[in-house]
């Protein structure tokens, strides 16, 4: 039975102990929160599980196996590189670090440590994503050309963090996902409309050697949640809304053929629009299948799904456009 | 009464046809177009309209008062140029022309023979942009902080110009009218997906040193056709969405106000969602109002809405966007 | 080349004219309004066919072989019954006529002289009404169990013919083809909010001796359009939604079983909610094949789709649901 | 204190404990069921809180004020009429019971023992139905005409009542709430097919003699859940979806005016479609409101909104509508 313990009971770390705690092979021993409120209302659900105010109660605890990360992305690190050396598996809320160089010497730890590294990018799990990458990789798409999303909502302006740190970990988790390359370069602008400078809306272009690209469109400034993607293959194309209850996905049987003619002088392009097929996707709780990837990493020594690769690739990403955005859009290569 | 020729009777031709031929002052006295068939669509309809085949016909006839330019952006700047030489009044299809010099030279040549130089973004002239205009205008949005514009379809891909040259002009005409201020710079990113290296995906962000900001999505290969704006100001923001038939226009009363604690070290955002109101918009046909808009300028001497000075705004954009894009996204200043 | 007379050149009429003037083996020889100012419509686009005053310069021009009557229903079976005395053929707009016995006269007629006789149900040749008529022919819905639609929108109040004989017809028509048998009874209901007692909302119900049963709701005072139909079968079941510009008509694979125990005391049901299938529907003008399907009629000897029977057994339906509804909804059934 | 007893805990019950469980002025002591396995989960949640398999040991708790009944329809009367005897408070699930002669002795009973009888129409408490009531109350609407709801979806099949028994009561309270009139007879129609003749299809005409009229189309066969009503005014109409997260309610300025001619011949109707407004509504939790109007009934000597006289008219419209569908849609009078 693993002992788990978990860090950070704000907005996330509920679900966390509603997943884990239903999760077979696990017990949660431990939550930590430093804010007393936060831990009333934990004791108020699960009795059982230890309140504790210091984190590091949970990280020198001899009987927890696995700590569980649900704090502000600035403290990941130092947490993580704590827990992993006490011996500890760690999973980590996304995004997975505060930088490339951090994600870099937590992956190292735990490979020297031989520890479970993982980061929550609950969307891989999720049944709409899943169908998703079922259909890519039937090919049922045909050479995937684009990926197109809009995460844009009202709200909650972050006081460290820009709206791609925020919003765009899940949009780059599904693109790692689903596209399984390293992209080129990355372009991103946004601007801020706060006095602290951190950008409130923001755009990220993501450019890839094969031709494919991918665009994020990012606000906390909008009066509608849209949660929109597009991914376009040269036979079909998939439209995925998340905000939809039951039609998540269409796949579009819609495509056009480029062909030129014989001195390609001329561009000819057929266009075809076709049926459009809406799979059924399940409505299972995709934290529950993170809870069990992190579980059975631990026990079966399975390699997540929901890697610190995808983790650590997403934060370079991060970084990139980051780095892009304070130079006025610059192109920033990733390698 | 005002003689009127039109050269051009492709896709856009029919159109002006139609909208000036009901046009008060004005008669349409011939029609020119390279293609025999286009004619005899032309005068199957309208026999009463002369129809020929050279542009020349109709901008070396000394009783045509106007002319309407509707032929492919390339051959824009040598018709308008010899029709103003001719002593004629001009209307450009969109975009005015293929370069901000030429745009300068034929505006340099309408003051100096006193002739009215207009350009057809019809857009200005619809309900739905009409019915922003004056919301924005009697500040029921309150300081205006983006624009956001998403305009994609399936095709048609153009063989001459890129997405951009083909789509944007919509928007940036549209940016144009309602956020009446000169951009700072300019990024784009985009990619081409066929042999000739025309951009069929792009995206255009248009940075303002108010810290106003405007971003663009344009595709020729979305399996679905989107016109959707979204504009957003510091009391309520609003949703046009052009493809529904009776909402075009949603007014949220929704906003957010940032204000900071006294130290500045934290911010602290109030949010507000409320009502929700979609005016009535009249259903028009916007390009009789450009054709009497037109008129009425050779007529009276009315300065029109979709004047050159837009026009012209609209080719540097696009101008400097390819520049962007063409140098992987650098920024682009405009000034 | 058969000549063609159009009596009415109200709403309809204009397409009815466009339709059958583009049709081969047909030449429209002259249209009959008793009001200049629509006459005067037709020549401006028209100036090839005779505009004339009287429907009697139609009926009684020996070189017309067949008449199109358009003019309110009243005057459906008088007009019709001279020209199939004359020795013409006959096509009327829906519904047929004012009753069966005017219904069955016509037909009598018509099968005496040997002339077509045919109602303009045009539903029955739209791309979506074709579509679901194959998707049911080839079973995959299963044994149909239910037809539900909703016709509703704001006006336009007939002054003779209450909400259900000015809108059911198009329902009806479609339930007719879709599912071929004879109804058991009607009850209908409904309300009138003017001084002249005729209904501007209406419900009908049609029972079969199968099980099968269909439901209408039509109004001419909703502040929406909806023209949304369901068909239920007990494999699969149908949504047809006619306002929807590119997703008409949704397949649902969903669908319940209903067994019971052994001895009958309960019943178990079990539920099956599956993918969703949007199958691509011509856009074509069903008018147009209308027009083909009656001239076909006439020269090859076909069996018209939208037959006089289908017209007949509508005005049947129609006339029992007034009975009904004139009785407070009693049923009233249909032989 | 309060002191209550809850008798099932199937479907409805764990939102009731919920709702009451956080209610001031009451104490949930007890919660029936007799299944072992419902009552266990409700002691996962509330060890506070005795589970027992017995109702009567509710009933006859001399320390219980207030007894919460919701279970199946049939057994309302006897543990109703048992807690009254009793001296205890009720509040009974909808509908409030299996006819309107229990209703009758059951009010008759609580007045006699001065005892609150409420039944719990959660609907007429949502932040929607609210809001809706609102707007008719200051005459936005002006004289309304008709009711029109629409409540369908798959399943669940009922074993002992009727699809009109199970889903109307919502929209019969909701009628009953916005439109304080009692109908003058009803029309119902609908089919079975299930061998045990129950409907599983049902539509319902309500008739006023001012020319009001309500109807409800209910359907536990519909490949997808509508929650649509629409309420039509002389002056406004008003769209309720209640399947929408965020605009549940519209209000149309639109409307028809029908005037005639002198001599009454012909009927004139002036359409006019202006804005239409979203207001926002409460999201708040209905039930919660619900037991707060209960406790205050009995503590406050408040009249509940959902009160016994609701209750008792919609059973007693629900008995007619069985009459008149038994009897093949005859109109059943009221009084």
């Amino acid at each position: 039975m693993i002992q788990v313990g978990i860090i950070g009971y704000g907005y996330w770390g509920p679900n966390l102990v509603r997943n884990f705690f239903i999760q077979k092979d696990c017990t949660i021993k431990a939550v930590a929160d430093a804010r007393q409120n936060r831990l009333d209302i934990l004791k108020q659900s699960y009795p059982s599980i230890n309140a504790v105010h210091d984190a590091e109660a949970i990280i020198n605890d001899p009987e927890i196996d696995a700590v569980i990360i649900a704090t502000p992305v600035y403290s990941h690190f130092e947490l993580a590189q704590k827990a992993l050396l006490n011996g500890k598996h760690v999973l980590l809320e996304k995004p997975m670090a505060s930088s490339l160089a951090e994600c870099e010497k937590l992956i190292e730890l735990s490979l020297q440590k031989n520890l479970v590294l993982m980061v929550d990018h609950t969307f891989l799990y999720t049944g709409a994503v899943e169908k998703i990458k079922e259909i890519i990789d039937d090919n049922t798409l045909g050479k995937i050309q684009y990926l197109d999303s809009t995460r844009i909502n009202l709200g909650l302006f972050q006081p460290d963090i820009n709206v791609l740190w925020d919003l765009a970990p899940h949009d780059l988790s599904i693109l790692r996902y689903l596209y399984d390359a390293t992209p080129y370069s990355i372009n991103a602008t946004g601007v801020s409309h706060t006095h602290n400078g951190i950008e409130n809306i923001a755009f990220m272009t993501i450019n890839y050697e094969s031709g494919f690209i991918a665009h994020l469109n990012c606000s906390w400034s909008s009066p509608v949640k849209v949660r929109m993607m597009m991914i376009g293959g040269d036979k079909k194309m998939i439209i995925y809304n998340d905000v939809e209850p039951t039609e998540k996905i269409k796949i579009y049987d819609t495509a056009y053929q480029i062909t030129s003619d014989e001195d390609k002088k001329q561009i000819l392009v057929d266009y075809r629009v076709g049926d459009i097929f809406v799979p059924k996707v399940s409505n299972k709780e995709a934290l529950a299948s993170v809870a069990y990837d992190f579980i059975s990493g631990i026990t079966q020594h399975t390699f997540p799904r929901s890697s610190y690769i995808i983790g650590m690739d997403i934060v370079k990403m991060l970084e990139a456009s980051e780095q892009s955005i304070k130079n006025n859009g610059i192109e920033v290569k990733l390698n």
